[in-house]
């Protein structure tokens, strides 16, 4: 007997039939002997609904009533899923976020998990009911909805895997697994049986996009382990395993640590270069401190060395999407941060080589930029981290370079 | 300053147009000096669209979950028009059912309101914010969620109106009032201006169905004013009123007091005869025992004289949509029973003609009678109570005997 999670995404739940297959999969947890929590996502489509009718009410909606009107579409899936076990033979019930409840903080539409009191769930699961838990929502103080901001049903089903001391948090979504690589890029990527949280960390936020990033820094936190398998495929690896294990890194064997995990790649970025800014101490920040205000995060920072002139270029990357509100701050910073000119690119892509095997090993760097520069590749900046390596790249050289790469590092998989 | 409780259904609140168009009218009171509650239906369509998925997850859904799935609908339109009205720039928050709380009885899909804490209510009107709340949802012992069955949030608006004390509770609509008749069948069907309790639920239940029975027979209790009026019509009445207003009797002066107020009809009654039933102490017992203890809702019911071999007949009239089960019922009680033949009619068609007046005046019956016989229509059951007198009549017949009636008792407006 073990306690387990089970989360399952909006394709999952999208409609009876496939509620059903939901319905089945926790069945077989419960007939295996487990003690099984499921936390569910709304309907595919039915958040993006909701959303839809607050922005037309009103494009400065308040959060607080927006929170009341999205967390709806998770509220209907507990329920349905909760009848549709009931119908199978399975005992299960619902738990609102105010019900359990999941105190959250008052951020509304971005809220952060607090405490879960899980002592009516204790009860209640320890009597073999299955408990289906709405993910995303959450009650604030003042009894107030409020929900944890887009993706946040794989927060919630991490934050209760911690509160109930659940052996295994398993989020069901489309893929089966977290890979090398994109294998829409690479056919050859290899699916990953288990990566580290900070590994993992690292994938997510460059563009291997299976978890939410904060779910997965909740799961390094606790302690808990994660693993990410499919809703619709029970194909094993050939030793027996399904999906990709999340975990810290002691649980990983010598045996079975790469030197590289994981290639990843980011297209959603835009460079933006300050020329002949002043090379004089305060310089750099009065560029940064009123993006920051902004709420800009900025990514890749580069500042080459000054001129003869006294002045230096400084170049950096942020979000695309924010890319015009950057320009904007940036241009009314002009008189006090004292630039020339204001140059910017989207056409570019930022490629990051991932592993904790890097720590130990040097050589992972010059491999990167050898393998690219080969190939004619120029790369535009560079970051590192303990366990990754990113390069910013042109946009067009993307594939190209993400496949030469997975090659170099000998992360393709053997040719069926 | 008045507090008064406005209340829309589901066309009024069918998309986002639509909840402008309402706030625009709770805007108005608010203006006036009103502190304004105001309790929403679902979009219209949305309670069949979740219902259909509790249907569809299972035939013997669990009450207590489908609850948790329905209510979801005016929860979303509680918080949008919430949205909508502070857009608008007039204060206002939702207050879920259990946030309130309203509490109800453990009921579940047909509960009924019990105590509604008005504490934090008061305390928000007070300051000046407009309450929005979901119709039709509350809260019972556990921390349940309930619903109180369809047609619900009528119910909850009296029910609210009558917690806080409200001067009125307008229930906005599609109709703009109360009619002497159906002006489908009687185009010179007269508008009312004032209609008492008691008329309200006898013309509710045999048909004009502009109100939940339930909602007029608490209102009765609680003494709350309510007003029908349309969402979407601002036309008033010669003497400057909208809708219909629903009172007691002492607020109807006797110069407006008609001796008959309305003619109802109902085509969803089907008629049972029992032949040749013994005509013997317990014998109509046997026949209605088990139809109530199957929920069967008997209305009108003869029994003729006995015959001179010691047996009566007897007939009643159920529901249509019961139709098939009474049936049943009965066929397995033959043997108890006694009777010779069972024999049914879903051709029929209640006539009720609905007025306090008639309490104080003789002939109303026999106008009646009198009337449909001229017409050479068959009586085939009476019944009466102290303010309706209800025939039973073949179905064809139906338009005609409202048309007469609505005449014979001078109900015809002028013509224009």
């Amino acid at each position: 007997m073990a306690r387990i999670v089970m989360k399952f995404g909006g394709t999952s739940m999208a409609g009876i039939e496939r509620i059903r297959n939901v319905a089945a999969r926790v069945k077989r947890e419960v007939e295996a002997g487990h003690q099984v929590a499921v936390v569910v996502s709304a309907m595919a489509g039915e958040t993006d609904r909701l959303v839809g009718f607050c922005r037309e009410a009103s494009s400065l909606y308040d959060p607080q009533e927006y929170d009341v009107v999205v967390s709806a579409g998770e509220q209907i899936t507990s329920g349905l899923l909760a009848i549709t076990l009931q119908a199978m033979g399975v005992p299960a019930r619902s738990w609102l976020g105010w019900q359990l409840p999941i105190h959250t903080d008052t951020a509304f539409a971005k809220a952060r998990i607090g405490e879960i009191d899980t002592t009516a769930l204790d009860e209640s699961l320890a009597s073999g009911v299955v408990a289906v838990i709405p993910g995303f929502q959450g009650v604030a103080e003042g009894n107030r909805v409020t929900t944890l901001g887009r993706g946040g049903s794989d927060t919630s089903a991490v934050a209760v895997a911690a509160a109930m001391k659940a052996e295994r948090c398993d989020i069901y979504t489309d893929v089966d697994g977290v890979y090398t690589t994109d294998p829409r890029i690479v056919p050859r990527a290899r699916k990953l049986s288990k990566v580290t949280y900070e590994e993992m960390l690292e994938l997510a936020s460059v563009g291997a996009k299976v978890l939410q990033t904060r779910s997965v820094g909740l799961a390094m936190k606790e302690q808990v382990r994660v693993r990410v398998l499919s809703s619709f495929d029970d194909a094993r690896d050939e030793d027996g395993h399904r999906g990709t294990l999340i975990v810290g890194e002691e649980e990983i064997d010598d045996m079975e640590r790469q030197l590289i995990t994981g290639i990843a790649h980011d297209k959603n970025e835009a460079k933006i270069t300050l020329t002949a800014v002043p090379d004089r101490p305060g310089a750099v920040g009065s560029i940064f401190a009123p993006l920051a205000d902004a709420g800009i995060n900025v990514d890749m920072i580069v500042q080459n060395i000054a001129h003869s002139t006294g002045s230096t270029d400084v170049t950096f990357t942020v979000p695309s999407a924010d890319l015009a509100r950057s320009l904007d701050v940036l241009e009314k910073g002009q008189g006090e941060i004292g630039y020339a000119s204001l140059v910017h690119d989207t056409r570019v892509a930022k490629i990051s080589v991932v592993g904790v095997g890097m720590r130990s090993h040097a050589g992972v760097a010059s491999t990167m930029f050898q393998t690219l520069g080969a190939r004619g590749i120029n790369i535009l900046a560079i970051t590192t981290s303990e366990i990754k390596v990113s390069v910013l790249i042109e946009e067009d050289y993307t594939e190209l370079a993400v496949r030469v790469l997975h090659t170099a590092y000998g992360l393709d998989a053997e040719a069926a």
